[in-house]
């Protein structure tokens, strides 16, 4: 019956942690979703639940809901996480939610809504420890037991000086092993690493992970402590990049919830890159139009199009791929510009030797007529892959050196500027040798 | 003078973090690499400098220490990152190294040394606090205080019952915040999440990012407590991982330091899928070679054939992209698979549409002979991108499906299907239409 179906669902979810039930949630279809959403918001997880789920699915399901309800739920999480709920909804629903929360809260989550979304304000937890450097030991321990909610993982303890400017950090374990009567200011380490309010959310992740980190104070203008960032936020933050990342370098825009997306936003996000691409193509279509004469004299030209054009565009991905990434996790020195064009235009040389070496052989063999032939389709493929190997890797350089997202941009323009000089390059070995 | 600039650089050195200093050293010439390194080696930071570098630059440098010395450093450094360099040196010099240590690093090493590198057991620290589960609050605190060295950072701590078996979980907080009288089984958290030696480290990197952890213990065979894998590891897991998935996608295998190795091994990392890219190109010239008579009565169709293999090849690209980092991401549920491939189809149909139709339009004032070549070169441009989307997403569901590694083989395998398949489905559609 409805109502033992229901109590063995609502055992399940309490069981579930939220984390999983969202995983299982963007499975369901509209109705199922429904149906065990008002289950869920029975449980006293409802607010975990929420901030598990893709942006995408949370937003319809919330939109639905009484702003009180909202505000009760929102209430209860961790002010960053309601935060970015509030962020992500419609700005008249989110105003009826903030209205409906109590001042304290309202004003916990407004304070976060000032940073953008993508900075380290933006990412933090106001919800620390903090104790000041005058405190001893032993007082420290007691405002520790005292505290009555553990809202962020307790592990580093922050000192600060006067109104609250970050003076050192200590660990639980430091407090536990210093005896009870000495100053916090004594045992503390100083010059503790922090970041700005206003810094990058990626300059974040890069602090955390390149120290071995598991949170990093954020600081605002006056070096006054106003949050953490912790490290499973980062973790998060570093997932979310990757995605957009690949995305990026597949020319499919950005959204890191695409495959949640509808067929229309799929063809918004996706089309920009085909056109740069459609672009590429006609300008190819040109220039083989102009070599019309060239291509009635000997037609077996045509045949060896997709395969010049091809192995240039398949190591310029390459090229790009190693040197976008490259870029991205900071094993790219500006400095060895030269060093590293180089190194990939070997790379080209030796590989074009390799395949055009394949293909000159297949075509003297396969082609009686022209002679040279394999040494035109050979050599062309030397041209192609060794230029496009060195475009590939400049191109992402270049933008990276004018501080252009090298991710975006690198697809349009190696791959109209390959096509152009392949199908150029080729014809006009054609002509040179087979004295058209 | 000489002297005067060791001196600085040794300053500078000692006030540098380590990860920062193994940066640096990463873009220097093999003398300067020499050069700072005696002076690195007299300093206590170098076990963590040695443990900082690329594994292709820590190699290298290593090799000529005498096994004595490296004995010595390898003894001061937590046990998992020392089992990490000895596995990466060559056999004959890891054994001279570990005849060296003393007997019990010795052991705590080869401990580490028999499990797989990319396993739980190969990532996990066995420097790690542990309780019996029969202790009282206030002795967990002394022996808490008493550790004299804090290998790695004590934020849980883990409860065992018999002999060392897994039995629960406190935080120091919640050490601190009950009575000392109070045993720790009666405050543990049960049901703490654990994984095992074998379990492999994406896994791992999986359990702590989904339900945040920050750390996650490791039981044997008999769940007997053996270790505890750290986010600060699994953060480099997650980095390592999307690196090799980036190059996977491009074809340039999965060799995450392909940046600093030399031109040949780049040559021999990347020849294999510009092979599976060749073979297809050849098929696409078997293919027009045989439309041969068609080609010769309307020369104007070899214009087309990049555009209409390039934007196939692009938008598989696009669609193969998403899937594959759908699956890495766990974003795609195996039940969806027909949801996904009709959604892709759709988008490469409008897609085809929108450009196929940009095409003809070109085509059809572009050209005035024969007529219905707008028509031919939309449509085939239609068909390419439809088939492209639909084949690009069908491809890694399938090798998903038969747990073949997505990332890897999609490339391949999309590649030439599309390139046979585009320029087969031109010829055809031009036949047909132009009665050739």
């Amino acid at each position: 019956n409805r109502r033992g179906a229901t109590e063995n669902l609502l055992k399940l979810i309490t069981k579930t942690h939220p984390a999983d039930t969202a995983w299982v949630f963007r499975h369901l279809s509209e109705l199922e979703r429904k149906e065990v959403f008002d289950i869920l918001a029975q449980t006293d997880q409802v607010g975990d639940f929420i901030s598990e789920l893709d942006e995408s699915v949370m937003v319809p399901l919330v939109e639905n809901l009484s702003p009180k309800f909202m505000a009760d739920v929102i209430s209860e999480m961790a002010s960053d996480d309601a935060a970015d709920i509030i962020e992500a909804l419609d700005d008249d629903f989110g105003a009826e939610i903030r209205s409906q929360m109590e001042q304290a809260d309202r004003e916990e989550v407004d304070e976060l809504l000032q940073y953008h979304p993508e900075s380290a304000g933006g990412l933090m937890s106001p919800d620390f420890m903090y104790l000041d450097e005058e405190l001893s030991v032993g007082e420290a321990i007691a405002k520790v037991q005292k505290r009555s909610e553990e809202k962020e993982m307790v592990f580093y303890l922050y000192i600060t000086f006067g109104d609250g400017k970050l003076a050192g950090v200590v660990s639980l374990r430091e407090l536990l092993t210093n005896p009870p009567h000495r100053q916090l200011k004594n045992i503390m380490k100083k010059n503790v690493l922090s970041v700005s309010t206003d810094t990058d959310r990626e300059e974040v992740a890069h602090v955390i992970s390149q120290y071995n980190l598991l949170a990093v104070p954020v600081v605002d203008a006056s070096y006054t402590l106003v949050g953490i960032v912790t490290v499973d936020d980062i973790i998060d933050v570093m997932r979310e990049e990757a995605t957009e990342a690949f995305l990026q370098m597949a020319g499919a825009g950005k959204d890191r919830e695409i495959l949640l997306k509808s067929t229309s936003e799929n063809v918004v996000l996706r089309a920009p890159w085909l056109f740069a691409s459609w672009i590429g193509g006609v300008m190819a279509l040109f220039i083989i139009g102009a070599f019309e004469e060239e291509l009635t004299k000997v037609l077996a030209l045509a045949a060896f199009i997709p395969i010049i054009m091809g192995m240039g565009g398949n190591i310029a991905t390459q090229s790009s791929t190693i040197v976008v990434r490259g870029i991205a996790t900071g094993r790219i020195n500006m400095e060895d510009f030269h060093k590293i064009i180089f190194k990939e235009m070997r790379v080209g040389v030796i590989l074009g030797i390799l395949y055009g070496g394949f293909l000159g052989v297949l075509a003297y063999f396969g082609y009686a007529e022209p002679k040279l032939l394999g040494l035109v389709v050979g050599l062309s493929i030397f041209f192609s892959m060794a230029m496009a190997a060195t475009i590939g890797t400049v191109i992402p350089l270049i933008l990276k050196r004018f501080d252009i997202d090298a991710a975006i941009a690198t697809g349009p323009f190696v791959t109209t500027a390959i096509d152009i000089l392949g199908v150029l390059g080729y014809f006009m070995i054609a002509k040179f040798f087979l004295n058209l």
